[in-house]
């Protein structure tokens, strides 16, 4: 096996912390080997230094790679040294639109163990164990919208929702796919009493794709009941489909009731791959607690199974998640260091 | 004092139900002559047996009174009778932009004894009571929206966010009001680093209408952000505004942690008075138990606080939230009916 090419942008904050635990337990589980890291130097301070956020050079680079793996990007929020989002759009949302990552999967699993914000009579004895497949290409996340009068009592701001049915289509299709793989139950989460507009086509598509999945039982819930069924029962979902910005709120709810954001992985993905998928935590760069080798390393090592089941090893993947378990079930609520987290998932994977 | 003339919408499913117990206690508080209440037949039924949804005549006449009670309105998702969000669009948003109710003011509160989905290290000893300021008049629930080559594999659905300075301005003020009256922190919610344009001018006026409370102590937060802190610390939270949409979602997990929707008021405030504002429990229709007295009519009784709160009873407004939370306090989760519960208020004002 020739060793497969990994794109590792720490970025940000705690990026870089959490990314070198990862790498580490990849390392762990397939060799020395296996992989051929490639580090870039994007972020924050590389803005500050350069004024890049992100070269075409760099972004041609990337496409010839198997994966990236991606830290965290993104200054303090009303941090004066970096306009707000700069570096959310022109580095995360830049490589999830250039590489066409139309799959934005965030599984989200209450392992035994974990302390939850949820009151046991919410979790005890119930299985909560589900995957939100957000769109990562269109809707509120385009960049469409303007504004005019800016600054003046007569400033007016819009913002577009972009919905084709080629983008909601294949997302939805790969969402029906996962839930066949997995207890045959798909939700679509929308709004469409009141965006009738996408909300049509959302629904219509769903409707019509399940036509061809008649084993998978679908279910269509409004945005807003989401909130409350993910709080007074969250064991009722299997995988869950739903549009770019809708995907973005629910999955750190869905992070939050299963433990943080601590635990919570990602996957970018080009269902076509064409380009290179990518893989993060969900949580961002924490800036609050940077540098201080503090932050939980877990989602970012969980993000490299995901990498790990895309790159056709699916063995390997699971090894990496049955560590990740056994240590947060052995963990309790006791912390750790970020290193020492790291070193003792990658021993137990060694 | 002459009487203050009430319309009240009933409405679909346990609309009428929860309704007719909010006017018990309306009654009980400020005695038979305060209030001349006018019925209004709107919602599924009317629809079903005469095409009309809000008729102009209705719409005019609605005018002239000193404040609408509306119970709920909407089908069942997915009723084959009624098309999806035709009464949600044409009678409740109808009249939330027509009578101009900027301020969707949605109070959450703890109440001692009631049951949360919380775990109690999160509850426990805290004060969870905040109160979100939705706006009401704008961002994605204008209609604004389009689609071409519906039903074919090139639809393109747009759902357009319209966002003005005129009404941002008028909602965070009154935010900011209700936060200095109260324990003097105030929240925004949006996604300034995705949504740039509407959430450039978000922060804009929230920065410079907060340099006129130097007293309010103010903090941006993600709205995916604030979905976990919703569920981790939601005794954080003082006055949180945010915009329409956002408001949706937010309210519905702020009813959930705070003791389910069956306890959550709101009001549609038309911050002028040009317009009578309009009171109603955030819970729908709930199709599924509707007809069977087991609604909790407690959310559309404490909307009644609300109402008389702006119609300058201040006093019987207290009197109401008073009722309430010993009666939710005696209950603990004992259930009753309808009427049960709507009586045992009502008698405690008498
Ligand atoms: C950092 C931000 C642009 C990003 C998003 O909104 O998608 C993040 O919240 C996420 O969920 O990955
Ligand atoms: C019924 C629906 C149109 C409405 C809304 O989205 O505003 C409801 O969810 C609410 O929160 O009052």
């Amino acid at each position: 096996m020739t060793s497969a090419k990994i794109a590792v942008i720490g970025g940000d904050g705690i990026g870089p912390e959490v990314t070198a635990e990862a790498l580490k337990a990849l390392t762990a589980v397939a060799g020395q080997d296996a992989f051929d890291f490639v580090h870039y130097d994007l972020g924050a301070e590389r803005w500050q230094r350069t004024g890049e956020v992100l070269p075409d050079s760099v972004l041609e680079e990337l496409k010839g790679v198997d994966a990236i793996v991606l830290g965290a990007v993104g200054a303090a929020p009303g941090s004066k040294a970096i306009p707000s989002g700069l570096l959310e759009r022109g580095l995360l949302l830049k490589l999830r639109f250039a590489f066409d990552h139309a799959v934005n999967l965030r599984p989200s699993k209450l392992y035994p163990g974990v302390p939850t914000p949820l009151a046991p009579r919410i979790v005890d004895g119930k299985d909560v164990d589900f995957v939100v497949v957000r769109e990562g290409t269109e809707g509120l996340y385009c960049g469409n919208g303007g504004a005019v009068r800016v600054g003046t009592p007569h400033e007016l701001a819009t913002e577009v929702s972009v919905n084709t049915a080629y983008g909601v289509e294949r997302v939805v299709r790969d969402a029906y796919r996962r839930a066949q793989a997995r207890r045959g139950h798909l939700t679509l989460l929308h709004k469409h009493n009141v965006l009738v507009n996408a909300g049509s086509l959302w629904n219509r598509v769903f409707t019509e794709v399940g036509e061809e999945f008649p084993d998978v039982e679908r279910r269509y819930l409004h945005i807003d009941a989401a909130m409350i069924a993910l709080v007074v029962d969250p064991s009722q979902f299997d995988v869950i489909v739903t549009d770019n910005l809708f995907g973005d709120i629910v999955t750190d709810l869905a992070a939050a009731v299963t433990g943080g954001i601590g635990l919570a992985a990602s996957a970018n993905i080009n269902p076509t791959g064409e380009f290179p998928s990518m893989f993060e935590p969900v949580h961002g760069s924490a800036p609050d607690i940077a540098g201080k080798g503090i932050a939980d390393p877990t989602a970012a090592i969980s993000s490299m199974a995901l990498l790990l089941d895309h790159l056709g090893r699916a063995e390997d993947a699971e090894r990496i998640d049955a560590a990740v378990s056994a240590d947060i079930a052995a963990r309790g609520d006791r912390s750790s260091s970020t290193v020492e987290t790291g070193d003792r998932i990658a021993a137990a994977l060694a």
